[in-house]
């Protein structure tokens, strides 16, 4: 499901959205990660291969910056976002290897209307990052402030 | 304090590494934006001047990937990290702009040895990104597994 300009008012507990997929290409990985992660195991091939994973996988940060793109290009926070105070239970329970698609599944797990800015509120949204085999690869609670449509 | 390839046996809880500085440009802000985190006030100076931001600020994604970047860095992991289980309470608490120099401040806040694999265990680090006035810009605990020197 693909919404737009979606405002706090608008949105429902139990709701979801799922984007579309992006391909971890082995130089994508390692371009990624030499500039923001370089451990051997997501930019040395070889020295991944003798590591508990058995070969090259995606940086954490990477997996969680691409599962925030395809979520944001899905348009459903275009309009009411004003920016995220943060996110909850960050976990990366399976490595995201070359050739790996993944989307973004999110659903609306709390709604909290501001009390002082009637304006606005707190979304929070339970963000999984699956694969092609439907797999969860990481999981976390988006916590994102929202605007209303009525103050 | 900069110290290198520590293992979860050299780790006491209250020991703090800090980083060096990087300094955030507009383009650097802006490039990563586009890829990972196109929103107005990531990415178009003019549309950010009418935010609640006033101007042009870094995504959170770009704070958090220097600031592990920068972390890493100082080597304190590099021999006895076994990767990221992953981030609790992750929170952006002060905007990043264009020429501000970010930091990171870690602390050991828990070390847990594993029960059922005695080479590993969980070490909880708080983490600051801290900007040139000091002031935090945002706050975390990362979860990290590390190897032990003994079995």
């Amino acid at each position: 499901m693909t919404t737009h300009d979606l405002y706090l008012d608008d949105m429902t507990v139990g709701q979801r959205f799922e984007s579309r997929g992006y391909t971890f290409t082995e130089s994508d990985i390692i371009d990624f990660a030499l500039r923001f992660d370089p451990q051997p195991f997501h930019i040395d091939v070889e020295a991944a291969k003798a590591t508990q994973y058995g070969g090259l996988i995606a940086s954490g940060f990477h997996t969680l910056a691409i599962a925030f793109r395809v979520l944001y290009q899905t348009g459903f926070l275009i309009g009411g976002n004003l920016g995220a105070p943060g996110i909850d239970e960050l976990r990366w329970v399976r490595p995201v290897r070359p050739g790996d698609t993944l989307r973004t599944v999110a659903e609306v797990k709390e709604i909290i209307p501001s009390t002082s800015k009637p304006d606005r509120g707190i979304l929070k949204l339970g963000v999984q990052a699956v694969n092609q085999r439907s797999e969860a690869a990481m999981t976390a609670t988006f916590v994102i402030m929202v605007k209303r449509r009525r103050g």
